[in-house]
């Protein structure tokens, strides 16, 4: 990591359309959302998100109302695709070619789901890389990220992965629904599988690679108990803390209170950032004394302990750089004063 | 997955020779079983499950008894193989041209373990088509699966999957004994280890290249306690149950209780039949009131989530076309109807 | 596994330079260290654990101190190295130099740490293989054993094992705490994640290309509660059990009583050795009597049963060569009699 890190602690899909009678309506409650409620990443969703027959309408929303808001984020609309199905291919080109043409400059990127082996992907990239060229934008202004949710992605993750390397390729997104439907995984009374093998490869290869790595949805949004139904807050969270701790880089949002939850997590607690900030400095301190490898609180830190603790400051930078008011009221002045003014080298 | 699943819930070998006065006891028991005790594959075992020196005659009574039965489900003989040892290639050959020759009509595939790497499956691949051509038999006619039981078929489990693509190759089959002895893996009180990550592996590349995946043995048959020996059912369902949980397509059966608890498992229970035919049909109602995505039980379901209801009616499906006798004990009649007459296209 | 099997049940890294009077105080310890204290293999280590300031010092100490002992194990020195950053390949190729040229005969090879991918890695092998030829040692004599931490490494880990098949390569050693730095993994309360994908996968591939695999370092040495501070025996065992049982050959010792524990758990207990002895003899007496497949316990005895019990024997009387004080003390004389003189052959 560097310091200058892409954020997306929040990737948050909105129905592009809904049969309401203002059809946008939850995709401009999001491009509006503040504070806390405003994810990094906001990804309009002309998929599975959005009923067959809105789907064209979702394109229309998304083309006429993304414009409208100067959203503090990336904007990546999720297209249809599938690699079992040339009709849903044809239709995610048709997709990206009007979204590039009509709005390109307001979108970073688009989400394709459904891939399949990397030549699939390579065919994903290769409908974006013309889609930019006819309508004139620069060779890789417009990404591409994609949700890794069929058996032959997850086989050939470490090959997509690398091409991901030296192309547009964003961030790898799991896609959990799709992924146990093809492998047949069943709940039998303790929920689907985690699937931990795949998460912690998708976190290794992204790294290895230089992308991204989001997490895949949750969608039990409400527990019903006693009589009452409520927002289903503990275990969204324990399904964010642990994709944190694996090291993916955000998670998936399919609602207003789950972006709250992962933009909080994905974020050093003020706790782990007292405790960073204090060991670099305690370091740095040791180290102008000329100890070297230093024990602090019974732990030996050396070169590799220490990038631990620099993530967490350079990952508070990063927030910090984008959305100054999460900062401001997230942490106390004097901590993320010493945060910003701290050396980070080890050497 | 498509209406004409390949069922494989139990893969269960028989000793093909026992050291008693009728040496094919197991094997004929195996072959008529009836009702929930009948596998879906019985497995006559000339390798490890019999003894050196009874192996000859295991050859003996596969060919003699097979043809007698009008066996329900698939017959897979396993023969003897090893990546690292060419004399029990050689028998492996003798034992596979045997089979095909005299009653290549009665048997599905064979069964060869202790593969190493892809180069080895090629190897094996090519032996079965050589008794194929030898004798007459239809290009493809007679089927490979394989244990993956090797640090080497562990390695190469994509590539192996890859070739299996467009092969003979149908199941990708668990060894966790001959494997733990490859890694040097210990039981220190707990166990053995799951090889989670192994299993993950099994059902996500079976899953790409269109192959079946069955889990391991189990072999610890009974358990004693205040003075008791019993069958040790709960141990061994807690193992199916994770294998069905991750995907994977059927279970290991060494026993006919065994094959009565796997057959169960991995059908699905009536509980789970009834929500997931009930979720369709509030679905279709609600897809032909123009709804789109739809909110059951506080669930969002779109096309992904459709489909994990769809793999629950599609297996019963299969599994009634095979074994009406099994779905009939087991499912109310009339949740059974429903299950054969709704309409599964999620468009 | 063969008879002649290589021990690495420790890999103890030392700093080759500390900031006392003595700066080779450590190092020196670890040289004179007896019985259960004494590692399988010492690692003089001029990386993270020497400070950036005494590096070049702990180069002179390992030359000057390792040739006065006359250590029972290997000697690994660990020199510095990273994929990223050409000027720690740099110090790394001098270090070798220096160290092959100065005390080849005294070492049995050089640990890298931080590589990246494969090209990296042979890029490693090159440059000891120089070291070996400019100054007349044989082919192959000086060995390579890595650090595997980075994202890089663990995405081509089959890739870099199959070259280890015919190359100097010895062993796969883990590096969790750069390897979490690179993801970007995060303790929220829990630790970090044990990465048990990683840890199958280093046990697999190390097993299918005949090298050694060694678990990483534990470096909450001592807990504090009401009052006292103590040295923290019981996280360490669960690390090194969990590495046993997976299939790991060893683990890292950064301290003597971590390489007491790690010895320990790498070797069978009593009770494990009289089990798999007495099962092997009960083995060898069904077999003379020509029962063919056993069951004992309750358990069936195949060959691949059989192997996981010829393992324990077999890396007990490894041990014992090498260290017949460890096995003296451990096992009872009448066991180890028994242990040294069974039969071990399935057939």
């Amino acid at each position: 990591m560097t310091d200058d890190i892409r954020l997306c602690r929040t990737f948050q899909t909105a129905p592009a359309a809904v049969p309401k009678d203002d059809s946008a309506k939850y995709l401009v409650s999001a491009l509006e959302a503040e504070g806390f409620q405003a994810p990094d990443w906001l990804v309009p969703d002309m998929e599975d998100g959005t009923a067959p027959n809105m789907k064209a309408e979702g394109l229309e929303n998304t083309i006429e109302k993304v414009p409208e808001y100067d959203f503090p984020g990336e904007i990546w609309p999720r297209v249809e695709w599938s690699y079992e199905d040339e009709e849903y291919c044809e239709k995610g080109r048709n997709q990206i070619d009007r979204l590039v043409s009509e709005i390109g400059d307001e979108i970073d990127g688009v989400v394709v789901p459904k891939v399949g082996r990397l030549e699939d992907v390579e065919r994903a990239a290769e409908v974006v890389a013309e889609a930019e060229a006819e309508h004139g934008y620069e060779d890789g202004s417009i990404g591409l990220s994609i949700i890794i949710e069929t058996g032959r992605a997850r086989s050939d993750l470490r090959e997509i992965s690398k091409f991901g390397e030296d192309s547009r390729l964003t961030a790898l997104v799991f896609g959990p629904v799709d992924y146990a439907a093809e492998l047949g995984g069943r709940d039998l009374g303790d929920g689907m599988p985690r699937w931990d093998g795949l998460l912690e490869a998708l976190s290794n290869e992204a790294s290895a690679a230089g992308l991204l790595s989001i997490g895949g949805p949750f969608d039990d949004l409400f527990k019903e108990r006693a009589g009452l139904t409520y927002y289903n807050a503990d275990d969204y969270a324990d399904q964010v803390e642990h994709e944190a701790q694996l090291g993916l880089d955000g998670s998936w949002s399919l609602y207003p209170k789950q972006t709250v939850q992962a933009n909080t997590v994905h974020m050093p607690t003020p706790e782990e950032l007292e405790r960073d900030v204090s060991k670099i400095e305690r370091f740095n301190e040791a180290k102008r004394e000329g100890t070297g490898a230093v024990t602090l609180d019974g732990q030996m830190v050396d070169e590799a302990t220490f990038k631990n603790f620099r993530n967490t400051v350079q990952q508070v930078r990063a927030i910090d750089d984008i959305r100054p008011a999460q900062t401001e009221e997230y942490y106390d002045e004097e901590l993320l004063t010493r945060a910003r003014e701290l050396e980070l080298s080890y050497n």
